[in-house]
């Protein structure tokens, strides 16, 4: 079933918030069966909604709607859903319930405004909604759907998890299935990657597509099956994914679409080791990574960020001589502070980072860009300077990547 | 100038990408005086996408288009703009040049489907990337604009601000005035601040729009004016925003659309302070943030992530007696690691964080969101307890977020 998402808001259009709903949703929706092949983001004009709610409504089954259903003004969604569907408002006890319940569990109080949330569409089943004060509403027409939820993260993934998917799935009586597997390649340009992969890509069974989504320093492959038989797709894409193993060997630096963060957990708590960091360039990013995985505290004892040279030197007990003599932007440093890492921090491995993440800061020896990496696991000692770009936050985030990268072969080693 | 956004990718749709490109496109294209009015993503396929050109080219002047122009297969853009404007496509040497510069700079070696990059439409101007190999082509009918640029973010921002917005600057002798004013709001619900405002939205001028953003625990309102006269968008915002800051006075927090990460950091360079931080359960996100802006080496000193009970006592001095007996998630601990972060980073000011961000390790008396907060400046010490949700990435932001609006108000009360 092919399903059309619409995010609603000014803001969205304007860039003050980014649109991460419609990937989240993509995603799920992805591993339930269903296939988003369209995505319309429009501001809070009656207008212009009543363009997209129609132009959807021709081109998908399913028209999954996020945003502008508050109790502001400027939130004018539930109207013009009145407008696309001709009919009126009526008054809900079972929603004027539920808005009272959320109201006393935090102990606000109830205003006009908030009370206006019960006003529901006629012709629409409701979907509480137990997370927050905006109902859920779900209408249909010439055996299309269209439901409309509220923008905010929390709530539409709380609904979309336990009401709505689920509904989808009875009513559609799923009958495709979707399968993708991804691994990530280092060591290729793009171009020469898919060079590489021209007679692979050949024998692909036509309903298996391949991506290619390079990332700095890395390419992350997809190959994405889309059948009606569920053997198919999973024989089929094991059977593709064991070919491109063969052809890529030593180039597969993770063998599956989980997170460089989530990989190293794995290993972590399999052998029982901890880990700690030691950042200076990533300020904090890597240790952030580490613990955005639930159960982390398992194997992440803590991490110290050095940002300064005092601090490098005083608490993680790097020479004030390498310091001077070499530059915090160095071998000696990053050693060193790898080595204090897993000492003061008492654990058996960890990773450090120290660089210049720019803009300001660069020399001609030392150009933004320029980061040193080390991982350390119990004796032994790595490191290595890589050349990154010129923009701050790819900086911070490739060096927080190959440092994660660095330590997964490390332990991958052991 | 009106314009649509067209993104162009799988990995969009299912949601293994989220598109940062259209926000900050948005945020750019608004301060340069452009409206984007919708946004359109589909997948690499023929149909949708021509579907998509047509649709954008009835309703915006200026149709902007990332993605889909690599060297691989997947990638078929720009076939399918020879097919939507009717032309075939030649070999441009001087694309070509340009690639070889890139490939020279970074001693990768040239390969056919790279070569490929230089085979153009004919209908179109072509704009050098300088930053990549995949040129932008700009296409003209009907005196409207359609342009093509590669999806790497910071490809397109180059393109944006060097080569396609000065363009459209020239070209379309703009006469639209768009200004945003931005404040965050703390202490009321989202519907209690609509009330609070019914009497100031009234009088408000017609091509003035007021906008509700709600995040946890905050509110960020957003006045646009969008007019044709210059003065009359900067006289009347600062007028709305003098009537808006009479009415909330001290409701409001931050004062412009300023994350709080860069205003802490204009205080604390203006009062030549230093900072830093002990995060147990937002483990780093704090010091991301804080370093994520450039130049902050000049207040930050450093972090301890004190992810362990272990790693509390040993760095920062938290007595193993206040942590048997209150437990890490309490107010004693969490001062001590406030206190503890200024004496050995050696800093005028700090916060610390100690919660459960979960989903697991809650009990009835600290559930999951339970985080206390403390910040310090010189001798101040403040701590409070909060209570967020239960989804682990939202309770790290938000205590985050409250960590560094708490450490802002003891900064401002000095």
């Amino acid at each position: 079933m092919n399903v059309e998402i619409i995010t609603i808001g000014d803001e969205l259009l304007i860039g003050q918030v980014i649109d991460t709903n419609s990937a989240w949703m993509g995603q799920h929706l992805g591993e339930e069966g269903f296939r988003v092949i369209w995505r319309t983001t429009v501001g809070d004009v009656e207008e212009d909604m009543l363009e997209a709610f129609n132009r959807a409504m021709q081109r998908a089954d399913i028209v999954l709607i996020t945003g502008g259903i508050g109790p502001t003004n400027d939130d004018i969604t539930k109207k013009t859903l009145c407008k696309y569907f001709g009919c009126g408002m009526h008054f809900s006890d079972e929603v004027f319930d539920n808005i009272q319940r959320i109201f006393n569990r935090s102990n606000r109080k109830m205003n006009e405004l908030t009370r206006n949330q019960a006003l529901v569409p006629d012709n629409c089943t409701i979907i509480q909604n137990r997370v927050g004060t905006a109902p859920c509403t779900w209408f249909e027409r010439d055996n299309r759907i269209l439901v409309s939820m509220p923008g905010v993260p929390s709530e539409m993934k709380w609904l979309m998890s336990n009401e709505i998917t689920p509904r989808l799935k009875t009513r559609f009586n799923q009958n495709l299935f979707i399968r993708h597997q991804t691994c990530w390649v280092a060591g290729f340009t793009e171009s020469a990657l898919a060079i590489k992969l021209t007679d692979f890509e050949k024998q692909l069974p036509s309903f298996i597509k391949l991506a290619y989504l390079p990332q700095p320093g890395l390419i992350r492959l997809r190959l994405s099956a889309y059948t009606e038989n569920e053997e198919e797709a999973i024989v089929s894409i094991s059977e593709q994914r064991e070919k491109l193993h063969a052809i890529l060997a030593g180039n597969i630096l993770v063998e599956e679409d989980k997170a460089i963060e989530v990989q190293i957990g794995d290993i972590l708590r399999d052998k029982q080791l901890h880990m700690g960091t030691a950042e200076s360039c990533t300020g904090g990013h890597i240790a952030g990574m580490i613990t955005s995985v639930a159960g982390s505290s398992d194997y992440f004892v803590g991490g110290i960020i050095s940002y300064s040279n005092e601090v490098k030197h005083r608490i993680l007990g790097v020479s004030e001589e390498s310091l001077s003599t070499y530059g915090a932007v160095s071998k000696e440093v990053v050693e060193q502070m790898v080595v204090g890492a897993t000492r003061v921090l008492g654990c058996d491995c960890a990773v450090a980072t120290s660089g210049i993440a720019g803009p300001g800061g660069g020399t001609e020896a030392k150009p933004v860009g320029t980061v040193w990496i080390a991982a350390k696991l119990k004796e032994k000692v790595v490191s290595e300077c890589f050349h990154f770009g010129t923009i701050r936050d790819q900086n911070i985030q490739r060096a927080s990547n190959t440092a994660l990268l660095m330590l997964l072969k490390v332990l991958e080693e052991e």
